[in-house]
């Protein structure tokens, strides 16, 4: 059967995405890693009637255990605590220890950024924060915000509620005590692992591959395969338990076979990780010099720890006399063909390698837009160059969407411009 | 009364986290604009019984409207449209002038982007397509799925179901017409405008903030007010109806008053927004020189449309030797002092100023994690310093969290640095 469970998380915030959710895909990734089924993340503002519902939702839809975070704050929105304790049938009491506690960290907090602080505020805050429901265990507090297990009422049958905080920092610290918890033991009984494999084509369009599901079809059982489009990358995401190892193998070797021209890795690595082990193994070092992308190739090189490896610098060089002055492109090649052009990519790559003296380098210019299209360069175009060791790219791309999609799809492409100048 | 809806987000890639969901955040924020309510998101995995499972809790809940996004492109876990049908009791029939339409899209797609494309596989995806649950309205589509707008079955009250498609590119250009469908304006008659302003401070701690709002309680009557504290900035944004509007100027005159030491801004104006406005009406131009942060601070110099206007240059350089040779930082202050200290980052600031001859610099080094940190210099210091026309400031912090956070905090704090050497 396995074990399911249920997240909520709250916040007006990030309902109206003001805040990116960074809760409930990271839950549900370490949910199902410990080998349990989510049915869904429901996000609900800071309204008491809203949350409420969507615990009831949960429990009656018969999850093993439910999950919330964010709402432990000492503001008055910050009703999480509250509206479980209520759900729960288990009214909250102050834990005098905890109310300690609490009041000792938010002390040290306060003095090592040097706030002022209102004593008074500050008290009313803490008790807020120590008031723990009836029965409910308390896992200790990694910010100032102490989680809660709290137990489903003893004359009613149902699903704990395990209650963390919203910042990720404080979440993600207080996860591995909440699935120790005895009471999350327990509701977790059923649970058991999962394989989760991924697989990366680049340039397959997903009809083709909707195809090759269809075809070998009966091949399939006991595989439960996911796919997704993002930026020209297919993402073929697979989970199986155990007994299906052997249908998963006979799987990836269909796919590796089928799509060899566009296989990107079968061991879920991302272009970014493959350009950059591709550097580290090889030796080999990198320069940006990047006009629209402006630095984000090289924030994105430079992602993982110990990329001082490879990554020697980066160059945006957003204005012409900075690709002139930074980089020696000549001057008049810019006034001549424009600095959207194949000639400048090819003057801003080589200029960044012998400048920098690196082994491998990169050339990004183009029109991010809204404004500044013509006829002839319109928004979206984009002139590329990578150069490597044994060999040189130029290519030209027109790429859709907004100024943002614009930016972030060039960054990709020019990744795996870099792989194919390093690939024979 | 106003009306509510709720949204539910499919996709298991959306689930796990594999893919952030950008379309939940943004039809929660179009509905407000609205005038409408939502009750809350709801994310599920491809399978059917959870899909199902939240169409049914959101229409017990009594909403006016669900909308749903993804699931609707040519493969197998691709469920929406069948399911919702099933869902309002009105199977789905081929639309032969649709399937017309998608197969012309999808062969100048193809075409565009030189994809070899299998005929029978992109007759099957199209086919799937082009089903149309009887008696619904159809959204034309932007790629190659058509939304759709199913109403309630005919003997039974309930809200009607808009389905749209995953991909944000496909999904926002469709939305206008889905809001201006007959059956949507028809379920959404209650709608009514609210209003939301943002706040922003700057170093004020959370709890000052509760205290401010207790005291003032009578007089926020009307308001929705909700915090947020973010990498040190407190959000305080509210929503109300026209006739609270004396309440928030009142609310919006008190919060300026009691925390003018702190405040950021009064019209929702981000750091980012701030820099770049004043850097753009003083006619000032920046350049960076970003060790650990390796182009992020340029990145989001840039992320707004006209940054040619302001940023030159930006020197993401990330070894000891590109910061000597390309922003002159003399090889022996290295040796001496280290790459992360004060020194360094004013030199580097110096540096980038006068290589590329901007009016205002930033230099930014530090220790980005997770190894590399000693005693003297744990993981997560940073030295910053701005220099501007008229002064210079040196700081230095100790920034918490994850690589990923240390990057991105400082990048934040360097923007306020900025801020600062701009601001009398």
């Amino acid at each position: 059967m396995g074990s399911r469970a249920g997240i909520v998380v709250t916040g007006t915030e990030v309902l109206t995405g003001r805040v990116g959710d960074r809760n409930g895909p990271w839950l549900a990734e370490q949910l199902r890693v410990a080998g349990v089924d989510v049915a869904n993340v429901i996000v609900v503002g800071d309204r008491p009637d809203d949350l409420r519902a969507a615990l009831d939702f949960l429990a009656r839809s018969g999850v093993d255990l439910i999950i919330t975070s964010g709402g432990l704050g000492p503001t008055a929105d910050d009703l999480t605590a509250e509206i479980v304790a209520g759900f729960q049938g288990r009214p909250g009491a102050l834990d005098a220890a905890l109310e300690q506690q609490i009041a000792g960290i938010v002390a040290r907090l306060s003095a090592g950024r040097g706030w002022r602080v209102d004593p008074e505020a500050t008290a009313a805050a803490t008790r807020k924060q120590a008031l723990v429901p009836a029965g409910a265990g308390v896992l200790a507090p990694v910010g100032t915000a102490p989680g809660l297990v709290v137990p489903a009422p003893d004359d009613r049958p149902g699903p704990p509620v395990v209650v963390l905080p919203g910042p990720p920092g404080e979440l993600r610290p207080m996860w591995p005590h909440a699935l120790a918890h005895p009471a999350v033991v327990v509701a977790l009984a059923d649970r058991e692992e999962l394989h989760q494999r991924t697989i990366r084509l680049w340039g397959t369009p997903e009809s083709e591959l909707a195809a090759t599901l269809r075809a070998h079809d009966a091949e399939l059982a006991g595989l439960e395969i996911t796919t997704c489009l993002r930026d020209g990358e297919l993402e073929i995401v697979t989970r199986f338990g155990p007994a299906a190892q052997a249908a998963y193998d006979g799987f990836e070797a269909t796919i590796a076979d089928e799509y060899a021209a566009t296989l990107l890795s079968t061991d879920g690595r991302t272009i970014d990780q493959l350009v950059t082990d591709t550097l580290r193994e090889r030796g080999l070092t990198i320069a940006t010099a990047e006009s629209c992308t402006s630095g984000l190739l090289a924030a994105r090189l430079t992602d993982r720890p110990g990329s001082s490896a490879w990554l020697l610098a980066g160059l945006a060089t957003y204005s012409n006399a900075a690709k002139t002055e930074l980089l020696g492109v000549p001057a008049d090649l810019i006034a001549r063909v424009g600095a959207v052009s194949e000639e400048v990519a090819i003057a801003m790559a080589e200029g960044a390698r012998s400048r920098v003296g690196s082994d491998v380098a990169v050339g990004i210019t183009g029109i991010a837009g809204p404004d500044g299209g013509t006829p002839d360069k319109p928004v979206g175009l984009v002139h590329f160059c990578a150069v490597g060791p044994d060999r040189r790219i130029a290519r030209k791309l027109r790429i859709p969407g907004s100024r943002d999609d614009v930016r972030k799809r060039a960054t990709t492409q020019a990744l795996h411009l870099v792989r194919a100048v390093l690939t024979d």
